[in-house]
């Protein structure tokens, strides 16, 4: 019927964010005029059942147990990783190798030895590729981007401030879970959200210089979960090896400050990310719980008649909101993906660069590496 | 591969509330655990090219352009009509003599007359029905329902207030759209919005027993949009004979008293409930532009230590948010339809009433029509 | 030292508003450069013990028991009326016949009629008199005043919305204090808090044409506390006669919509008054719990930055705020008083006539009076 | 009349802040039940036509324009410094030798070596003395710092961090004035608003083990301001010599994190100052713009109630109120100064230590000292 182009799709990965991405694929299409149509092909996990019940569940044709096959499968031209991060580098160096677009959820890998394998093989390759920062895609996000790139802030930036706060391991009785191993994270708040707001910041500011931080681990051993892979036990706990919060300050290479904290220990805050820009003409503030909208203060308001202004990111005119809903009715946690999985389609036919991609998510990493180094050394390092 | 029966849907009208009713059939399968597989078989339009459009756009098999041929379908067990309030009484009393199953957008008709006939048809018919007023399925809705009725707010109710404000016809030049003629609409910011409004106090709160109220309409003449059928002319302007804006004061049987307002006229509110509740131990506050959030006021917090509490109302413990993200991922706009709708198929299959239904949705009208004897006579009506 | 004349002042009260108006007298000269000098002669009180330490402890020179005593000392240029409802008429009436000055404390009387023959009698002498409704001279409060007096707003205004909200009564046990006695205060909250949120309403608005309302006394009968005056007895418990709460809705002169609501049984809303303002080009909220701040929207803003933007009106552009501290240094609840008592004094010495005055006290007067009408007879009232 | 001991009190310094404490010694008695009466006697200042007229304005008795005469003066028992900061240390030793008591502003010094001075005078002089960090008397923090206390937090504290912001000299054509001259300030944003986060921070969660900051200037040449004393000229404009904002992150001896800033170049931050403290059981937030009040979060609220309670710090109840008006009544800045000199004669009378006093301003100092190096030198300094 249609004669636009079918881009096949293989997600790997059915937890979390295999269901969010799940629903960006199901959802783009139909709320963005895509330049392909897609085929949401495969969805790869180690369980077969749970997989095949995913599959379902999730829209997939056909789940798949052994993401080699999956990666292997000519009919597929996008691979999209939800996997624990201990896997991304062989799987998009896999795929790239296979000459897929590839689409991969942050942090890129673990550390940055990983992550520069995974971009040579991209380099070499050729093919498409994004991190998946969805933030980057809020509304509110890409309209602060864009006021700050048109200048509504001034032609000097100031401050740069963003805290990314949870609350979900405050009691410690909850259990090693992947993503307080090192061994399959990495790191802790630092590459799970700590790698957000750096990527925010990264987005709206420019690169940073240098940063020195501390990082803190405040409980230290944790009952193992019943599916615990690995983890080295002490007494029926096991030694919790990454980092609960991280709290850094540094310099962009524009002379603004930089302030970028990242906690899963702060009671209250659920997904919070608390976001400030200050310029020469005015200041920005965003708040992730309040993500329909941007605060805007402009000096260049009538004197008098100055103050934060609230904007709700749900007009037409803003980024993404045509496809949606008519003003007020705003979107949630979710829509980030289809907007993130629109654009890389488009990126994907149009063959052109999509941000952010590879590149992006090893420059991330450079900085979650120097912040690691300074926590350890106590010195600033320089990016 | 599933042994579930499967309800094959039709949806009459592909306009705003068209397209929200498909997101939500496609979607209440994919985060619901539902007691029935779901077929959206047939949308229904006027205009052929464009439901054949909508039909691709949206997930349904097939595009029809005759309503009666829809209903008359006998694969179709349920016919969900979002069309323009002036067909509503012919169409749900044709599904209910089909024997359909009827989800209706609201209000249930123009006026009590129509809503009475729809009433007896699905009465007769004994049919699963049922009203979409979707912000009762809002999770901050819920547990204010749920607050509410273990006690939370005490014995008694004092105030119940709410407005439901919008701002998207301030414009004089703003065009003579359905929704501001009275032979397709009924009224205007009447049945629109007060209409949920008033269905949240009596969700909420309780009946109604008596009214007095103003309505106005600020602008008089508007000019016509091209398609706009019908409508008196008047020196290229069209008369508006709908109201702009509602304001009614009243009594609840529980001796509280109401203060209930909708307007389109209210600058800068895009999509604003703003609704407060009193009672002798506490009160709720709820804004539907911060949709995830519930305040509440308890006075049996410690008495130094009281104030309002900001419930971020995305806890797997709340209402259905067990089945999105996690604690702190916000829903929007889109995802009430999908509640609305997994617990409507919820009611189908077990044949038990699911509230709203259309008895829900003639109450509504009474108070909507009382409203207007009001208006028109300067009087209470007793309800 | 000063060639200034100086003004001598009477206080008659020392409860509440007396200790208000005595804060005030003492710091108008200490911030605001006064056309004259203060000389705080006399505090009057009924009992001899508690007004001889009530003027040491406020700064009066002397105590008196006798308010005709102080009306009639030659020396007073100013008498300044604090008491309950039920002698202003008396006092005011007296002051004038003395040729004094006189602020007095809302509401100016307890009904039209005394209202009628208090400003018979200031009309009469010629002496200045001013109506103490303080939250006129809140900086957000004149602010918003001006904004819309140069069209900030638009040329229509459609809404007028204000719900002054208390809680301080809701404990069926809290008892029936001399505000809750209807022969000493007239009326419940709309005397006390209702006749705030009117007078605001005329202020920023306009004149009301004509009101319907309802009042309501949730708790009906309360304890006595021990130095209750009069009061019907009944078990133990005294009759509660006046109103606990009150909602009305209306029509200005300049055909906006009034919504205008008074409770003293709204859990958490400690001193609270939300008001809304719509226009054609814009719109203001103010809560008077943050009375440092004006929100405000202006459809003029450019279309993708619009939102309601919230003033934090302490710059010394501000009305008032150039007296006080720099930007950002908040002022609270009683500087509204010295506000108040730093006009009256200019308009005392200018022999100007000072806004609001004792016609505008009548009016208000007037609609408080309307409202019981209509609460009584279910009717619209004409103003 | 009083059978009470008076206080007489002289204060050297009559600009911003000399008027702040000015209102304060004429309102403390006024409010609270002091132990003592207070005389206003001198307040001294270099210019004597403007000391005498700050002297009839502000309430003294006179006017004086040799502050060592003040201090000899045999009738004053207090000093009160509100000079710029190069002179505390002159002013503040020659106090404690002539045996005053001692409130003086903060910072309570330039440097380090000045505040050993000072703590080594009074200690050898064992007069009382207290440093004017007038924040601590906020009754929102000392509310924070009772629930903190006893325990509301949990057992332990994860983060505490807090920005102080302001804009007032965001304009590059600012003038050159004290604050931000080197050698009269000492340091800019570091000692006039860094210090005051700092102070809360040792007063809320203890002391600091650690530190490591950046300073930044970023506005480098301003105009010299008529006038001006000192400070190098340049081509007209003056070299700024201060830091216009320091970020800084550090530990605290139970563990906690520490992230504290301060700036004064965020636009539409008027007086911010925006705290958030983390425990195991809860978080506290507070916002000085909205002083009267203070957020929790209890992680021992009902699960699905739980949230940020906004508590109206307003209640007699709560520290310091029961003192001015009814709940909801809100206090402003000059209030908090209020608190600071009732505590101060409390502490003066009943000769017990008050604080914060100087040991506290020195420990301050000792963290600015500490910033300030680990800024030059870029590494972590022990405290």
């Amino acid at each position: 019927m249609s004669s636009k182009r079918t881009l096949a799709v293989a997600l790997i990965g059915h937890g979390f964010m295999g269901r969010a991405h799940s629903n960006a694929w199901r959802q783009a299409p139909r709320f963005f005029d895509l330049p392909a149509e897609l085929r949401l092909k495969t969805i790869c996990g180690r369980d077969a059942a749970a997989t095949r019940a995913a599959a379902q569940k999730l829209g997939w044709e056909r789940g798949e147990t052994e993401w080699q096959r999956t990666v292997a499968d000519p009919e597929i031209d996008i691979i999209d990783i939800c996997t624990p991060n201990d896997s991304h580098a062989e799987m998009a160096i896999a795929a790239a190798q296979a000459g897929k677009a590839i689409l991969c959820e942050k942090p890129l890998a673990r550390d940055m030895r990983e992550g520069e394998a995974i971009w040579r093989a991209v380099r070499k390759a050729r093919v498409a590729n994004m991190i998946c920062h969805n933030y980057r895609r809020i509304p509110a996000v890409v309209l602060a981007k864009e006021m700050i790139e048109r200048g509504d802030l001034g032609d000097r930036l100031f401050h740069f401030r963003a805290r990314y706060a949870q609350d979900w391991i405050v009691d410690p009785n909850f259990p090693l879970v992947w993503r307080l191993q090192r061994d399959i994270a990495g790191s802790g708040a630092l590459g799970d959200i700590f790698s957000h707001v750096t990527d925010l910041a990264r987005y709206l500011v420019g690169e940073l210089s240098d940063v020195t931080a501390a990082q803190e681990t405040f409980v230290k051993r944790r009952p193992f979960e019943k599916k615990t892979r690995g983890a080295t036990k002490s007494r029926g706990l096991g030694k919790v090896e990454v980092d609960d919060a991280v709290v850094a300050i540094g310099r962009f290479r524009n002379g603004a400050l930089a302030s970028i904290e990242a906690t899963r220990f702060a009671p209250g805050r659920k997904n919070s990310i608390q976001l400030e820009i200050n310029g020469s003409d005015g200041s920005l503030v965003f708040d992730l719980e309040e993500m329909n909208r941007l605060r805007f203060f402009s000096r260049r308001d009538p004197a008098e008649a100055q103050g934060f202004r609230d904007i709700m990111v749900t007009e037409a005119t803003h980024p993404y909101m045509a496809n949606w809903w008519p003003p007020g009715h705003i979107i949630g946690y979710e829509h980030t993906f289809v907007h993130t999985i629109a654009d890389f389609v488009q990126g994907v036919m149009q063959r052109k660069k999509v941000q952010p991609d590879f590149a992006d998510g090893l420059e991330t990493l450079r900085v979650l590496d120097a912040v690691q180094r300074s926590a350890r050394t106590g010195r600033w390092i320089k990016l």
